[in-house]
This record gives structure tokens, sequence and C-alpha cells, in this order.
């Protein structure tokens, strides 16, 4: 065995490899709800679902005397996390290291083999050069923060055992790691989502959220125009914006008194674009399983659909999704 | 980021890939106590040494219902071990799955870093094509069985909390799977050392044991008979045999009761071929830290860490072993 030749495997024969979605953004800011209908609608294309926040150095015991929060790049393998997204984007499976949540340990690592669509959530996906590389499109979660510390102290003294006060605290502790680490990779976003309430017209924070897409020119979204029409207006508008840095960007408005008649139209004529005879995927627009519905969320959801089977069409393969 | 680009990082600079040496056999068949010195010898030089026998899909507990043993290809991620393998072979780092050898669990896993020099023993390394590849010197040790089953009862009653008859008992249990999937590694092997009394001798089996070496002609051996006299041959001497596959190869025997004087002989003068103007490394040879030492395993650590320094040397780098 003296001559050695080392060679990656690679997918093989004419399977295309996986479609790689990333949805970044911190805490509580909405990934697990976004993802979920998603995956849902994905699921007979064959989907793989992970969270990239396991990637911890330290357990909760060590990272007591240690200077900087886990969102600190320095607090975890993020080199490990390039190299996962990278076997995964070439169809190879990862031994994925498990962080346990609920009790601060870690634990032992799970298999992990890609699906034909591979959605990868977390708090850094998109944090170095090489790991964005590996995602065919990247979305980022921008609430606004006020909306997004309510949403972290609801789900985690409701579901992790914190009282609020702990909640807040931690958030406190965690700005000037979210700040460096977290918020600047919103601008590495094909899609940028920001669920908040529309303050011109008065909603209360706790009415229906309307959503505002960023939609960036890195990435072949749908041509919304051609299907937003005078008897949708009120509900659904479109138009070229300059982002923060002066960067042209399409800016897409879902309101949240939006019905679903206006916005089912819109829906129906992307879905129908993409000319797959199989009805509506009904999961699109849970904010909860089973429960309340936002027309925001599923319009949202239905343009990050259109990106992942618009790849597969392009690749030739075989569709069957049957929602 | 609509473009995927995928780039699997590689070694940059001149920096060679490490070299990487493979050690297999079966449970408590002295792979440990063959790799102690070596690895010491090389701790100047860069080594990482590593088991890869902590690719285990179930734990203890999980394992109980299952008709295979620990080594069956089926029971361990082979395919992420191959993986691993390879990332290491190109100088990029792995999270190394742990298998707690004294409770049976598996553990959080733990970084890897290649060093210049990789030494990975284990069970399985060279079982399949692709795992075989990644080395650069593999070695298979073979002991008879019955030396092998005292010792590993020796072992396992005296450290892992076994009585005897739990350690035959599960000796009978994996037999098996050893002669399906451990003894076949042999045949891989550039180097297949057995450690043996010597019957015709009478020796006992509690003397210190000769060596039988065989040195396939896959690897580019050091030419022992330039360094074997007449002062020597009592002690140590080669002959070339046909293997049991009819093959031919080097046999080197070294006895047991050479004397240090004989074998220093020999080692001095394959050192000196290296042309390194250090000492000679004094760790080689030691059964037990500190402890016993065997002129037999010296010599067999002797010629792998020539392979190691002369496949430095054919790298160009600079050589700094301080032993």
């Amino acid at each position: 065995m003296s001559t050695k030749s080392v060679a990656i495997r690679r997918v093989t024969g004419d399977r295309p490899s996986p479609f790689m979605l990333a949805i970044a953004g911190d805490s509580a800011a909405g990934k697990t709800t976004l993802t979920r209908g998603l995956v849902e609608a994905l699921s007979d294309a064959g989907v793989s679902a992970l969270c990239v926040d396991d990637y911890h150095r330290y357990d909760r015991d060590e990272r007591r005397g240690l200077p900087f929060s886990p969102l600190h790049p320095a607090c975890n393998y993020l080199g490990i996390m390039e190299q996962h997204l990278q076997l995964l984007a070439t169809g190879e499976p990862i031994l994925k290291p498990v962080y346990d949540h609920h009790d601060g340990t870690l634990d032992r690592p799970v298999l992990v083999e890609p699906a034909a669509n591979v959605v990868v959530e977390g708090l850094l996906p998109l944090h170095t050069r090489l790991s964005r590389a590996c995602f065919d499109l990247s979305v980022y979660l921008d609430p606004p923060e006020e909306i997004r510390r309510a949403w972290k102290v609801k789900r985690d003294t409701r579901d992790r055992g914190y009282t609020e006060e702990q909640v807040l605290a931690d958030l406190a502790k965690r700005e000037p790691d979210s700040a460096a680490f977290i918020r600047p990779q919103r601008r590495w976003a094909d899609v940028v989502v920001r669920f908040a309430p529309i303050e011109q017209r008065g909603e209360a924070e706790r009415s229906l959220l309307s959503a505002t897409v960023l939609l960036r020119p890195t990435a072949p979204h749908p041509d919304l125009t051609a299907f937003l029409g005078e008897d949708t207006r009120e509900a659904i508008h479109i138009k070229l914006i300059r982002d923060d840095d002066g960067k042209p960007v399409d800016a897409l408005h879902v309101h949240g008194y939006a019905t679903r008649d206006a916005t089912r139209r819109v829906e129906e004529a992307i879905w129908a674009s993409l000319g797959i005879h199989n009805p509506f995927p009904e999961e699109l627009g849970e904010v909860e399983p089973g429960g309340l519905r936002s027309e925001p969320l599923a319009v949202v959801q239905l343009i990050l659909l259109y990106h992942v089977l618009r790849a597969r069409q392009f690749h030739g393969s075989e569709l069957e999704i049957v929602p």
C-alpha cells in the first residue's frame, strides 16, 4: 500500500448533488417555524433537515469561565461545520455532533445522510466563505430586535425551563456576539425576511405580522411582477428599493391582513409556473402545526420552495412532489 | 450565493501530507505496545495517534439484542471511518467519535488535527479498499491465537473489570467475526508481525517472545541484508520464503534471547543509514513504560520508524528528531 492514492468519493451517476438551503438567523428569529412547513412540503421529494448549532467546543459547565457566549466562533468547531457542509453538498454523509439544549451537554454524534434536498438552519451557517459556498440558496431571518426578544422570552420560558430574568440576562450577554457575528450574515443572504408589525398602520404587536422579503439579484428568483395584479395589490406588492448598503434589491411586502383569497391567487400562479400537477402544498403558512395560519409566512415558504423545485427541474430529475 | 462552488481544502504550501501508518490487528494482539514506543520516538517530529475502534453504531446496551459482535462491519460506521481517514490523509482535521471502553457508552466526539505523522491503530483500518488507500505503510499484528487469548484474558481482567469466564465467552462470541473480518486484513499489510515463542527451542510461553516479521515487497523496506553480519546471525537473520498464499516475502527473525549487543549493532546501522545525527531513540523496545525490554520489539519499531523518517526525507522536509 505504499503508493498512496486518496480519493474523496463523489456522487456517481446522474444523481444531482443535493440542493443546499441555508436558513440563518439569531436565536428565536423564527428559523424553526419557517423551516417546518417547507420541510413537510418537500418530504416526498426527499429532504434532510439539520441544525448547525451543535458544533460547540464546550458544554455548558465548561463555558462558565469563558469570556465569550456560545455564539462566538471561538466557542464552536466552525472548521468542522464547514467541512461537514462541504461533505453534504457533495452528497457525502457526516457524523454530526449533538448538543443537548435542555441540559447543556455534548452527546453522542448522529449519522446524517443527505437527501435530494438539505435544509440547514442555525446561528452561523453563513459565517465563513467556504460555508457560504456550500449553499444553493441562503436566507437570513431579520426580525426587529424587540420582536425577537419577545419571541425568545416566550419560547425559552415555555420550552427550555428558564425564567424571564434569565432569558433577558442571556440576551444582554449575547448582544456583543450577535452584533459581531450573527447580524453581519444578513449581507450574504440571497433572501432576507423580516416579519414585523407595520407601524404606520398601528397594528399591535400581537396581531398577525406582515413580511418584508428582500430578494437580492444573487439568485434566480421567480418574476413576481408577473403574478401580482390589480386584485392583489392591497395584500401583496413589490417595489425596487435600495438596501441599507445602497445596493438595489426587490422588496416584496405581504401584509399580515392579506386575505387568504388574495395571497392564494399569487401562490397558485407561482405554483402553476413550476409546471407541477400536484395540489398546492397546504402545509405552507402554518405558524404552529395544525394551528394559526400566516399568509405572509406561506408566501415566503413558497418562494423558497420555488427555488428548490426549479433547481431540481434544471437538473432534469423526475419530480414527484405529492404534498 | 447561487453559483455553488464547493472546494475541499487541501494542504497548502510545500508541507507534505501526513505520513499515514496503520497498525491493524485483533483485540489484545499487541497494537498499543507496538504503537507506544514508536509514538514517543516521533513526538518531536510531530505525531497524532488515534484508535479507530470508536466508530460504533450502537452502545453496549443497544448491542445486546443484535446478532453480531462489535467487530462486524455492520456494527460500525465504516463509511465514516473511511471518510475520516481520507480527511486526515489530506491534512484535514476530523471530529472523531468516542466510545468509552470502560462503561460501553458513546461519548462526545473529539477534535483530531493531523500532525506530520499519523499512527492509526485498530481492529478494521484495512477492511475497505478506500481505507487501505489512505496509508503509506500498513502493519498487521498476527500473534498465534493462544497467545492473543492469554493476553486478552490478562488485560481485560486487570484493566477492564471482566472475569476470566466473561473474557473467554466474549472471545468465543467474537470468533466468527474475527475470522471473517479481522484476520483477512493480514493480506493487505506491508509488514506482518508475529511475536511468539519458538516452539522448537522449548521456550516457555512466559519467556521473552521472538518476532517473525514478514516484509512484503509492497513497501520500500530497508535492505536488511546489508546490516546483518556474521556476528549477529545467532540473534537476527533474514530469509526469503513463500507466505501462506505462495507469494514471495522476506522473513526477518529476531530471537527473544538475542543480546542487546547483537541487536544494537543492527539497530544502529539502520539508524545511521538514515543520516540522522540524533542519538538512537531509547524508547524503542519497552514492553511496559520504563519496564521490561524486548529486543525483537525494538527492531520491529525501528523498521517502522525507518519508513516514517525516510518518507519525510523523501519529501525534503527538515528533520528535527530529538529523541
